[in-house]
């Protein structure tokens, strides 16, 4: 660790990049932009065990609270996601700063109705403030909803604030007639 | 599985026996219920993979479509989720007729957010017509989100009919600002 951390990756890449984005996503880009080709020095790709040091966990604290995540505690959650094979936690890093700039994660949940289908829920999407207006969240989203789909889940589910449906009405998501309710412990 | 299949728990059934359901359940049960004591020849225990022989997808399709699921199929989605250790599939079995009567499970998401905690889901909440009115959907919820709790979440989730908030309220929850979208493939 004291010369940065090893870069693992939390799956695997060309699952990204074999994606027909340009036939396939509902959104639409201008500029032009894909899974690719997200922008000038910027990569889209898994979360890496590295991202730590690159501030994947100061972008999630535009979120919600972070509170103090170390190396130790970062490494043993990334492992744990990455050895159930559900965890698609994606990023996009600014190649020219070091920088993780945004994020979205994709969840794989088995069930045993529908025949025992696979449903996604896509958690924790987030760009940071300077990066607004790049389209970023519109192609992690973009790219995270047909990775689901690729992926043989039966649908995608969120939660997402009232101001932010437009959004994701972009990618095929409704409100649905079902409501959320939580409990805090 | 000519002669039934083994016995096989999803999960540790101390893990229910180990709730102090009676100091902490919000819900009150007239007549007393716990999970150790839901009812007459009713047993509340962790999903078996016998329970295909005891209607445990007949009992699903009460909810939406469960589609032809065999023992096999059945076998191998039950073997995925016990691997993970998330699932918390969770039964109540009338012991006299060999039956899965009602279920709900809990499932535990891994966050790098709030100090890298758990969150719980519940999913799957359903009771046979025949049964209702027994507090056994009441008494499966109460225990799950107990459960939930001592699994260490710092919160638990659910996505309801609108008509059941009143039921959810019960045990805590409580109908959140963000709405819940979806988008089937």
């Amino acid at each position: 660790m004291e010369n940065g951390m090893e870069e693992t990756l939390m799956f695997d890449k060309s699952l990204l990049s074999r994606i027909d984005f340009e036939e396939r996503s509902k959104a639409k880009f201008h500029p032009a932009a894909s899974p690719s080709n997200p922008g000038d020095s910027l990569v889209l790709r898994p979360l890496s065990t590295a991202d730590f040091e690159r501030g994947y966990c100061q972008l999630l604290s535009g979120l919600t609270i972070v509170g103090e995540v170390t190396p130790e505690k970062y490494l043993a959650t990334f492992n744990a996601m990455k050895e159930t094979g559900i965890y698609y936690a994606t990023v996009v890093e600014d190649t020219s700063r070091n920088l993780i700039v945004a994020t979205a994660t994709l969840i794989l949940e088995q069930k045993f109705i529908h025949e025992c289908a696979l449903r996604g829920r896509i958690e924790e999407v987030v760009v940071n403030k300077d990066y607004r207006g790049q389209q970023l969240g519109k192609l992690l989203m973009s790219v995270l909803t047909l990775l689901s789909q690729d992926l043989g889940c039966y649908k995608t589910t969120l939660e997402c604030a009232e101001s932010n449906i437009p959004f994701y009405e972009k990618f095929g998501y409704v409100k649905d007639k079902e409501v959320y309710m939580q409990n805090r412990h």
